[in-house]
C-alpha cells in the first residue's frame, strides 16, 4: 500500500534571484558549509526521524541537470521508506549507516558509493553510534517520492 | 586562441552489455573502489600531466542524467585548461589542490564545493606534496570541451 505525503523536497528552495554563476562553498567543518543553510529533510511526515538536509547545489538556480545534497541522520534515525522513478546516486561520506535498496542491505562506509536504479525502495537508517552524513545526487528534474509501508 | 583535441572524456566508456541496475561500488581504500578501473584522465595530449579518472557513474548505462567521476592528480600535475558549456561541480576528498576558475583561484580542501557555470575556463593544478583527489559531477550529455592557451 502505498501513501503520498507532502514534503520539502518538491518545494522550491531556490532563490528567484539566484544567477547561474560560479559558487564556491568552503567546508567550514562538522560537515557543514559557508553558504548553505541546515534544513528538516522534509517539511513533514512521521515516517522518518532525526536527519538533516543541505543543499549543496540546487539551491541557486543552477542550470545543471543534478542537484547535490549532503543529509545526515543521526543514531536511531531514518528516511523515508519510498520509491520513485528518478535515480539515486549516494555516497558515504561521515561515519556509516545502512541502505535498504530493494531487498538487499548495504553498509555504507566512507567513500562507498551506491547507485540505485528507478523504482528501487529504499531507505537509509543509522543503528550507530555517531552521526552518518553522506552525499545524494539526483537529477534536477524528478519524480516525487512514494512513501511505502513495509511489508504491506 | 583555442585548439581542439581529441580526448577520452567522449570515447564511449559503456559497456554495452551493462543493464540500468542497482550497483554498489565499495571503497576498497585508496580512494579506489571495487569494480570500478583507473583510466587515463584523457587519451592523449600534452596539455596535462599525471591525472587519472575513475568513473564511478556513467560507465554501466545508468538512466541518471548526470555523472560521477573520480579525478585524482598527483604532486605537480595539472588538467587540461578548458571550457565548455556543461557546468562543473567539484568536490575536495583527498588531500588539497588548486582551482583556476574564471578570473579566480581557490583552494580546494577536504569537501569544499565548486559549482562552475557554463563557460567558464578552468584548470585544477596540484602544487603540493600529497595527492589531490576530487569528486567531478557532470551532464550525462555534454559537449566537448575546448582546450584554451593560457595568455593568448
Amino acid at each position: 500500500m502505498k501513501t503520498k505525503l507532502p514534503h520539502c523536497d518538491f518545494n522550491k528552495h531556490k532563490n528567484p534571484k539566484s544567477k547561474n554563476i560560479t559558487r564556491f562553498y568552503k567546508h567550514k567543518g562538522n560537515f557543514t558549509w559557508q553558504g548553505i543553510k541546515t534544513e528538516k529533510y522534509k517539511a513533514e511526515g512521521i515516517d522518518w526521524a532525526d536527519i538533516i538536509r543541505r543543499v549543496l547545489i540546487g539551491g541557486h538556480n543552477e542550470s545543471a541537470k543534478f542537484h547535490l545534497r549532503y543529509f545526515e541522520i543521526a543514531p536511531g534515525g531514518y528516511s523515508s521508506f519510498e520509491k520513485h522513478k528518478h535515480e539515486h546516486v549516494v555516497v558515504g561520506i561521515r561515519g556509516k549507516g545502512n541502505v535498504l535498496s530493494g531487498k538487499k542491505n548495504y553498509e555504507l562506509n566512507f567513500l562507498d558509493t551506491l547507485y540505485m536504479a528507478p523504482n528501487t525502495p529504499h531507505q537509509l537508517s543509522n543503528p550507530f553510534n555517531e552521526p552518518f552524513g553522506f552525499l545524494c545526487i539526483v537529477n534536477a528534474k524528478r519524480d516525487k517520492p512514494r512513501v511505502l509501508r513495509k511489508g504491506v
